[in-house]
């Protein structure tokens, strides 16, 4: 810890009264923040070339100064009213944080953090983080770091680690269809983050426009116009995205197994005409498979990238099926895209996550960890599901509900010319958080049951019940 | 572990037949790939429907048949001749890759890696790997994975965790002498990851024309031009960057505390006078503190950004303290410039590290585990440069070194006219991995020790010098 003491430009006197005058200036001038542990005094001793005794006085010169703090365990702090540091719990070792974050904040179990979070987070895109699978996750990580060589701990491969990829094309290949070698996979850190070399690889093969979902996920249309593509909205019914609908698009991205936000699922039929029309128009698909894992009532739909491995760019991550907190993703590409991915490349991928998270989940797949926790996640969610349903038929029977039996929301229909967002807003107050629908002509909200116990079930109906009257 | 089979689409028959034929074509058409572990029998029964005497009798004929391998512990896998799997170490429990991979592999200890690792890897980027606190990132995890509270496992900020900011921002205070509150900082995934968001804050403030240091990064000019600025080389010497020579830029990128490559510290004049241009001609500078924390021969110098906080865009990691393979860095940034960085904003950061990482380097930092982590690397990095060094001066004494006692790499010059670029790639041969200075005017190698313990230094310097002959 070097605390950047300068005892030469310190006013003249003794070594104690230069130290003194010097820790005091890193106080006052803030470089010193409150809550900063100091180091012992005979390792500052040492770093200044003054002898251990000098500095056992300057910090009791300066604790009796109340600039630092020598009272709590664990060596001399830097003393202060900062919230951040007197509401650390005792014995955490995590630095809670203060107002000065500039986010707004909530105390939680030992850590505070950074989202104040509903009564109830319906919010759709978020699944189960109290179903984590903490234990095994940790497992993992154990075995990497016992194992893994030196020369790992470097730069890896921004392609992702091989063990990964291999790992990936192997489970992909059993659970959701996907047909790719390793080579053609790319280890991102979720889609949103991994949508800018997507719209560059397209550009780089002439892309122009690229169809988006109405409705759909505001963030795909929003990346592909900054990335200069002209996102051109495809009208989408209880069949999934009209392919009848495609005009002059170079690329169409699409969330096949289970439309966002409607939840419906892409016909056999559109699933063939989506293809037809790549395939005659020289376009790629971007396969959005967010949450294609939990199907409740059959086997999940296999992926389109299965039907036309060279025509669908496939997108997945853990955000749905372990914890976004992870921020690992994949993408699968055509194999004529993954030429200019090497590391010198302008196009080479940023924002690879690190290797030992990757191969952490690597081992995870490998040792079906996985496939145990979507067995359980599926269960889980499941009747979730059926205790959401069953108490907004029961509390709310004039409302229809709509979506597949799949993924981690449903939607609630609203009477045509209801506000929704007004409605959502109301329910946010009344401690539901949940997104409007936001789809042309309808009204609706979208709601995450995979965060609701089904004993909470009838307390957020009921609270939901509030902010449509 | 959903397999995917469609019992309905198999030819009719028994229940074991038509069980036997969907296992039989997902192994032929490669969608289980060899090695793949299969769901236990009991599991893939009540996937399927079927009673367990199906699957375990379609099990067995098909490793009669050779498509399944029953022999090794652990369950029943695809068979196969795929180097990847057969490669395999008993007991190691990651998957290690093969050929398909695309990448050229190594068999490392237990895991096999995807950069075949020179016999003496001295490429100056490199921190020493053999030196990362394994145990310590372990525990720092463990205690974050057993506090945190359920609904951290979310989405996070993406700006970074709030303990990571607090703690970066005491850190960088202390050590590094910079003055900034943690809403100034931006958790990212390493320089390079965030430069395209540096580029683009950077235009939003009218920046055109960045000035780059030359010879420097390749990357920094690189990354600036894909973002639609235009660089502009600029002269170092043994002071390090020259601001007369600025003209006509509204940013400049630039290594003060240890220039990269050629290990020049930029002189205090020049600091004014880098400052004062930037102030004179409302332009910005990014700092690129990359190995500033070593320093041999006095305390390091203090950052730039504490001089002229309002004018300079800062950047450091983890990559050279702790290791490259934790992908984590950060941003400070002028507070002028940290509007526009909400979830909603295009200029939102992306590739934000995971969460969990975060929260153990916040942990580790706190505890001063990073700083004892430092004293130690510094130590070892002291004794292995002095080692260098006194081979080089004794094996080749004709060959003057340059560079302040700091950081992780040394230049050796060569006489006027040599190609260091083959000689470079004769190095290699031999199994030293260096790079060429390429400097204009001046020939030279660059050389780093971090990974080159005192005893290998006489081998290493011996195999240099006869690609120098």
């Amino acid at each position: 810890m070097d605390l950047h003491l300068d005892l030469d430009r310190a006013p003249g006197g003794t070594l104690r009264a230069r130290t003194e005058h010097a820790l005091r200036e890193a106080v006052r001038g803030g470089r010193l923040l409150p809550g900063t542990r100091l180091p012992a005094t005979r390792a500052l001793a040492t770093e200044l070339g003054v002898s251990r005794g000098v500095v056992v006085e300057a910090y009791a010169q300066l604790a009796a100064e109340g600039y630092l703090d020598t009272r709590r365990g664990g060596g001399t702090r830097v003393a202060g009213s900062g919230a951040a540091h007197d509401a650390r719990p005792a014995g955490g070792g995590m630095v809670a944080t203060g107002a000065a974050a500039g986010a707004p904040l909530h105390r939680g179990a030992n850590v505070r953090g950074a989202v104040p979070p509903a009564r109830f987070d319906m919010r759709p895109a978020l699944p189960s983080v109290d179903g984590f699978p903490r234990q095994a996750w940790l497992g993992a990580l154990t075995r990497v770091l016992r194992t893994l060589p030196d020369e790992r701990l470097g730069y890896g491969d921004r392609r992702g680690e091989p063990e990964l990829r291999t790992a990936l094309a192997a489970s992909l290949a059993r659970r959701r269809g996907v047909r790719a070698t390793p080579d053609q996979i790319l280890v991102t850190g979720g889609l949103r983050d991994s949508l800018p070399l997507v719209w560059r690889l397209l550009r780089q093969r002439g892309a122009r426009r690229v169809g988006v979902e109405d409705p759909g996920w505001w963030r795909i249309g929003r990346s592909a116009q900054e990335s200069g593509l002209t996102p051109v909205p495809v009208p989408t019914d209880d069949d999934g995205l009209r392919p009848d609908a495609l005009a002059d698009v170079q690329a169409v991205a699409v969330t096949p197994a289970h439309q966002f936000p409607t939840g419906a699922v892409l016909s056999p039929a559109r699933r063939a005409a989506l293809v037809a029309y790549a395939r005659a128009h020289d376009a790629f698909v971007l396969e959005d498979d967010y949450d294609a894992e939990f199907r409740y009532d059959r086997q999940p739909i296999g992926s389109l990238q299965g039907l036309a491995p060279d025509l669908v760019i496939y997108g997945g991550s853990c955000s749905k099926t372990l914890a976004p907190a992870l921020r690992l993703g994949w993408l699968v590409l055509p194999s004529t895209l993954t030429r200019n991915l090497h590391d010198d490349d302008p196009a080479s991928p940023a924002g690879t996550p690190p290797p030992l998270d990757q191969l952490a989940l690597a081992d995870l797949i490998e040792r079906g960890e996985v496939d145990r926790h979507l067995r359980r996640q599926r269960l889980r969610y499941r009747k979730r599901r059926d205790a959401l349903l069953a108490e907004l038929a029961t509390q709310l029977p004039g409302f229809p509900v709509r979506g597949a039996a799949a993924g981690l929301f449903a939607v609630l229909l609203l009477p045509d010319g209801a506000d929704e967002q007004a409605i959502a807003e109301r329910a946010a107050d009344g401690g539901v958080a949940l997104e409007p629908l936001r789809a042309p002509g309808r009204a609706g909200l979208v709601i995450g049951y995979a965060n609701l116990p089904e004993p909470s079930a009838p307390a957020a109906v009921r609270a939901l019940a509030r902010a449509l009257t």
